[in-house]
């Protein structure tokens, strides 16, 4: 394919995806196959010589719309959003154009450039506190990661390196491998399975922290567990806070736990993958107070910020923390994963959009999940399971766990609208997220009345 | 920016990433700036009402350009190619517009099951045994991870895990921190840095392996190691072979180091970054052989075989060895890091260039390397330090170190071309590897005649 081609290929393409997502609304949102339907659908090989482009598009329809989950239908309320608007798809074209390696300021000057400064930009829409802004003289900065998970990694990793440092300026005689034996991390029992994950990786010990009622980690219950374990001889060295957890979008409590973990010298990472997005907004951004107390911070652009995946953004208040765990030169760890311009998507969304355009796109979505958690409260056979806060709403049928796994079977097969479940104190939950970007009142309502319908059935059944 | 304007400006986009990689040798290939250049071209706040496009655009040649390093340059012959392929680019579009986020099959049945697919088109071109291959009876298969590093590292940590329970098999009084502080693995001293990070992250001791005068390990250098390590204690549990090493294309034996690491119980992961796309031409297939001793092999598709980043593929004997190193269920670990649809970039390609496409493009790369080869030998004052075995040529003038920095400089100081040293046994070498798609002969001879001027006014100065 020349650039004469592509120049056709790519307009078609830009109408497709034009239409995919104008009347995504008359696909169903979630496909009706089973494991296993794409092998028989396709060669076994690839071909030899070259095909046309117009048997490749025929079978995108025959092949892939069949299974695709469409995370973009207004109807799509599983998961947490997957952020996508048309500046960030027009960034993403220019992005595969340029098609630089990030690995370092020569292989590519404006790719780490632009990285630090849009972090700055985006550091400054959340009020950072100034030690994390790279344009200051502060000793912090922000880099992109592909995940959270990819985030929480690198914090554990940079304080377990920093934890084996300490302990070693004291006790010279001690082993690396004796301080890693007990060395202990922390997160909250509602974390992200990629929080022990990262524990796993970097070979340490992880304790879940138990929450309260509203599945938050409060400063008594980790001090408790902090102090057990060093009179245990174990050596507490990291705590990862989550500010919006992936069941109910909890926020555990890090004004308090901030200082305990600065005075136990314990690594500080917060975890904010969903909210972060939502401390753009000044109401919002009272629940990142305790920022103050973080070494780390992080979250996600591309679930709520419409910057396409990935982008994860990630600060740290003291740049040689992570650069020392590494041992390696600040330019190339900036990169070391070998990134694409990923930067240019945040410059793309932030100008086109401007502040107050992200500002009323979290606004909107949050006053959708309140509509519905208004229209669920109305209905006493349903009750709300967790504080709606942002855009997530924890609910059920008031009745057994089996009740509810019925309505979600149910909701699951009529393919009219997608939710998944969560666990909270050991009961089945029904998770409503406000994701897509064009999800408007209308489609709440629908929903709601699908629901009620499909629950109605039910209930009319059991009886 | 609604979906109108999207097919306006898309529209537009296409037409400038035709232009831009049209004639984007009229751009000079490396950047004319400082470190720190583009902060002061850029306010140091995001706007908070949106801007035009045109503004944007505007600042993309202002701001953007003059810091490119144009990695699909004919004129740039830096690191390693960086893949770039206009249907991958289509792919790309299609790609952000489905935007869904394959963390399970249910989140996206296409996704995951095209992947698990193409890895195995891919597997059957490069014909790895039919162990590694997911759609036949054997327990292995392949997954997309975002980066060489990435898979080295889920390799080490697999072996890691299988390591530990072996020994507790035995012993089972062990305890897990002993077995890890007695863990060895091994790789080459031509190995990538990312190698020695794995094992940094894993934290296991990592011991790199002397090359022979071809830069390459040898059965017997690894035996001697091995042997010496088990006599102190130490238990070698892991070799990560380099087919293809970043300094000069160098190739372990494995075809004698993979019974070796059998017999050890040593896990064996292959990295081929570069060099694996060769191994789709039946000429250059024989490098490969000694794979089926292998546990796990890597290569970048988004290297060399015209899939834009990223797309690194990685394929693993035992499906089960990877899922036990994270005690995760086998469809969340497929798609730990919440990866994009990034099957689609293969599938496009694949169809769009054919077999035959593929292998042109590797075979007229190496016909290309030949040629600068040649014209290297054909001049008195310079030598090939390297064997030329694909598409990178490592050459010198005869003399001093410092001369050759000298050229260096000057090489780069002219940015007519691109180029990146290494260190060769001691000696500062330029590496020449051919990396657009677009690259021709003409560019070669002007590439060369470049640097002989070059050469000469340095060597008549030094007179």
């Amino acid at each position: 394919m020349d650039a004469a081609e592509f120049r056709r290929r790519g307009k078609e393409m830009v109408d497709y995806v034009a239409d995919y997502l104008e009347k995504i609304e008359e696909r169903p949102v979630y496909p009706d196959l089973e494991p296993g339907y794409l092998r028989d659908l396709i060669p076994t090989e690839a071909p030899c010589e070259p095909e046309s482009f117009e048997d490749l598009m025929q079978d995108v329809e025959r092949v892939i719309m069949p299974g695709i989950t469409h995370w973009h239908s207004p109807n799509f309320f599983a998961y947490f959003p997957a952020a996508s608007s048309y500046p960030a798809m027009l960034a993403d074209m220019l992005c595969g154009a340029i098609g630089c390696i990030g690995f370092s300021w020569a292989a590519s000057p404006a790719c780490t450039e632009l990285e630090t400064v849009m972090l700055d930009w985006l550091g400054k829409m959340l009020q950072l506190p100034e030690c994390f802004i790279a344009g200051t003289h502060g000793h912090g900065g922000g880099v992109i990661q592909s995940t959270a998970s990819e985030a929480t990694l690198m914090s554990l990793l940079a304080a377990r390196c920093k934890a084996v440092r300490r302990v070693q300026a004291v006790e010279s005689e001690r082993s690396e491998s004796d301080v890693l034996s007990k060395l202990v991390a922390y997160t909250s029992d509602q974390a992200h399975s990629s929080v022990e994950r990262a524990a796993l990786i970097g070979a340490v010990m992880m304790r879940k922290v138990p929450t309260d009622e509203h599945f938050a980690v409060r400063e008594e219950m980790l001090k408790k567990m902090v102090e057990e374990d060093k009179a245990a001889g174990l050596i507490p060295f990291y705590f990862c806070a989550t500010l919006g957890t992936t069941p109910s979008c909890a926020f555990d409590h890090i004004t308090k736990l901030g200082p305990l973990c600065n005075k136990e010298n314990m690594w500080m990472h917060i975890d904010a993958a969903y909210a972060g997005s939502a401390f753009i907004c000044p109401e919002f951004r009272p629940l990142l107070n305790g920022i103050e107390y973080a070494d780390s911070f992080n979250f996600n652009p591309h679930k709520w910020l419409l910057i396409n995946f990935d982008c994860s953004t990630m600060w740290v208040k003291k740049r040689t923390d992570i650069i020392g765990a590494f041992k390696m030169e600040p330019l190339y760890l900036k990169h070391e994963n070998q990134e694409r311009f990923r930067s240019l998507k945040m410059w793309f969304v932030f100008r086109l959009y401007g502040l107050k355009g992200l500002q009323a796109h979290i606004r909107k979505q949050v006053a959708l999940a309140k509509e519905f958690e208004s229209l669920v409260q109305a209905d006493n056979r349903f009750e709300i399971c967790a504080e709606v806060i942002l855009g997530l709403v924890c609910f059920r049928l008031k009745g057994s766990n089996e009740l509810n796994q019925n309505l979600l079977k149910r909701i699951t097969k009529s393919r009219e609208i997608h939710l998944v479940p969560c666990q909270l104190s050991g009961r089945f939950v029904l998770r409503f997220a406000i994701c897509a970007r064009t999800t408007e009142s209308r489609h709440i309502q629908r929903a709601w009345r699908h629901i009620t319908q499909l629950a109605f059935e039910l209930l009319q059944e059991q009886e």
